[in-house]
Parts: C-alpha cells; sequence; structure tokens
C-alpha cells in the first residue's frame, strides 16, 4: 500500500513566481496574477483552469499561488485552494495561517471555491476571501461542478470572522473559462466514468 | 517558496496495515478497524482521534486506511478522509475510485465528515460513505468543529448517487473521543490563535 503522496507546483508556476513582486498591495492586482496562473495552467496543459493565491492581507506580501493539479497528480483533492493553501502552510511551518503573532492573510481565488475548497479555506485559518465571481458562469461554460456548498456560504464565513469580497476581476476570470471551454480539455469531475446524477 | 509538499502514514499505521486481511467483508469489521485506527492515532501521537478507510464497497476489499495528520505535515488539510482517498488514489493511480471498469469504493469514517472533507469525498469517486455517528457527540466531546457543511447533507449525497449509513459502530467510536478528550491532547482547529467566534 502506498505511505505517502506528493503534490506540487509545475515547473512554470514556480518560475512565473520568483519574477513577481514581493507585495501587491492592491487586491485588483493580486486577482490579476490569480486569473494570469489560471490561464497558464490550461496554456501549459498543467491542470485545470484554477488558481488561487495566499497573501498578507494589509500588506499585499505574496505568499504562494497554487494551481489545479488534479490529473497530473491523480488526486482529486488537488484543487488550487487546497495547494496554494498547504504550500503556504509548509512555507509558513504553520497549519494555521491565523496562528497568533502572525499577519493576517487572505486567499484570492479565480471564482466561488467548491464544497470542499470552502471547508480548506475554513481550517486554513485565513481572515479574508476575494473571489473573481460567484455565479453559474463556471458550471455553466466549464462543466465543472461545484458540489453541494452551504446555501448561505458567504454568512457561514462571515460568522467565522472570514470577510468575503466577490465580484474582482470578473471579466477576465469569466474570458479564462471560455478559453477553456473552447479548448475541449477534460473535465475531471469525479466519477466521470458514470453520469453525474 | 515551497514547490512540494508531502504528506504521508505514520509508521505504525502501515505496519498495521500489513497485518490486516486483504477483505473484510462485513462493515461493522471494516468500521471497527477503522476506529481502531482512530485510537492508535492518538495513543502514538501522531494526529487527531481519526481514521478513514477506502474499501471495495461489494468485497470489502481493503485498499487503505489514513489518519489525521494535519499537526505533523503542518497542513490543516491532512485530515483522515483526505488521506486515505488521496492514498488510495495513488494506490489506484485514478482521481476518480467511480471510474469506468472499475470496483465501487466506499469510504468509512469514524464520524460524519467535517465541512471540507464531506466535499472531498464527493469528487474521490467513492460510491458509499458509512459513519460511526453524525450528531454533536463529536464537537461536544473533543471540541474540534465540522464547519458549516450543507445541512441537507445526506439528501446532497444521496441526489449524487452516493449512498449513506449512518450509526456503525457509534459506541466504540465515542469511546475513542473521550480518550481523546481526557488525555488533553492539541484540539488543531484553523484559528487556533484566535477565538472561534
Amino acid at each position: 500500500m502506498t505511505a505517502h503522496f506528493e503534490l506540487g507546483q509545475p515547473d512554470w508556476a514556480m518560475e512565473a513566481l520568483a519574477q513577481l513582486p514581493e507585495y501587491l498591495p492592491d487586491i485588483q492586482a493580486r486577482m490579476a496574477v490569480v486569473i494570469r496562473f489560471s490561464r497558464l495552467n490550461i496554456e501549459f496543459g498543467t491542470g485545470g483552469p484554477f488558481a488561487a493565491g495566499v497573501f498578507e492581507t494589509l500588506s499585499g506580501r505574496l505568499v504562494t499561488i497554487g494551481v489545479n493539479r488534479v490529473v497530473h497528480h491523480q488526486c482529486s483533492s488537488a484543487h488550487a485552494e487546497v495547494m496554494a493553501l498547504s504550500l503556504a502552510q509548509q512555507t509558513l511551518a504553520s497549519f494555521d495561517l491565523g496562528a497568533q503573532g502572525m499577519a493576517e492573510h487572505q486567499l484570492v481565488v479565480n471564482w466561488r471555491p467548491c464544497a470542499m475548497c470552502y471547508g480548506a479555506l475554513v481550517w486554513s485559518g485565513v481572515r479574508s476571501l476575494v473571489v473573481a465571481g460567484s455565479g453559474a458562469e463556471l458550471e455553466q461554460l466549464t462543466g465543472f461542478d461545484e458540489g453541494p456548498i452551504h446555501p448561505d456560504w458567504i454568512g457561514q464565513l462571515e460568522h467565522r470572522g472570514i470577510a468575503v469580497t466577490d465580484g474582482v476581476g470578473t471579466d477576465a476570470a469569466i474570458a479564462v473559462f471560455k478559453q477553456f471551454r473552447d479548448s475541449g480539455a477534460l473535465v475531471y469531475n469525479g466519477r466521470q466514468g458514470d453520469s453525474i446524477v
């Protein structure tokens, strides 16, 4: 039986990260970089059209940007948010990005997180979430399924002290989903082998 | 920046897995083994009181049993279910445990999955979920938070063709949570540094 598994970034992502400024003070700029990574991930053929960045909320210090790696790693949990949060936790050597003595952290994603990543962000310790959009466009354009997310997802996050900002860079995010749709690439929802009921 | 992260089983788990029969036809027996792993994980000090097993539903063939590794790996996503599902996917070389041509798989967990693992099991391709319980006992006894899970969590799973069986081995699962509570061990909910609102 398998004792370990390793998840990681594609080489282009590490090279692109090394070229980025240390700080991105503006949330528009943070989202623009995240959306660029979502586009590069499909252009390099390294995963689905999703990226997520972890930043220090106030300073905009870039901790990391992760991309979707489900197919490459044969791991259905390797969504962009799980990658970014896990890599950030490794970088900062803490399973809690909201630990005492640590700057507040923010998760920036190119659409509303799916049901799994929604829970993952709660446990990660981030104090805020910025998304490009939260409507049906993602599912309609790409065929990806967001799953059974809590109907009051924003209220539940805010109740836990996690602030939500929606609608940052919506058009640019949608343009990548359209590019993905037009590419005919694999949509790897779980139980692909069966009809999704 | 960190390019990779690795998550894995403690040594005792690999040794214990090697001692188990190849098939556990009865779901009571599957749950008993999972609960034993949840107990061993706290007794060996290798994680929280949680374990999850992946089995072939009909035959009971054991694919793997994963345990909670959040603190060891400094990774808030390293819950037992994510560990088990990811290790099973590595073992079977598929991100979809419900792929065409594959036997149906079942996830057996020593309590209702948290909000994140709930989503993770949907994407994993398992066709059924067996839990020891789903009530407030876990949160009340251990202090762990299950997060904002969908209010109709069972209905949402069944709508997606994932059958749910609750109440298998409840007393034995609760006994481990009491053992954990009495041990005074760390409860590592995200944002431990701050009061959970």
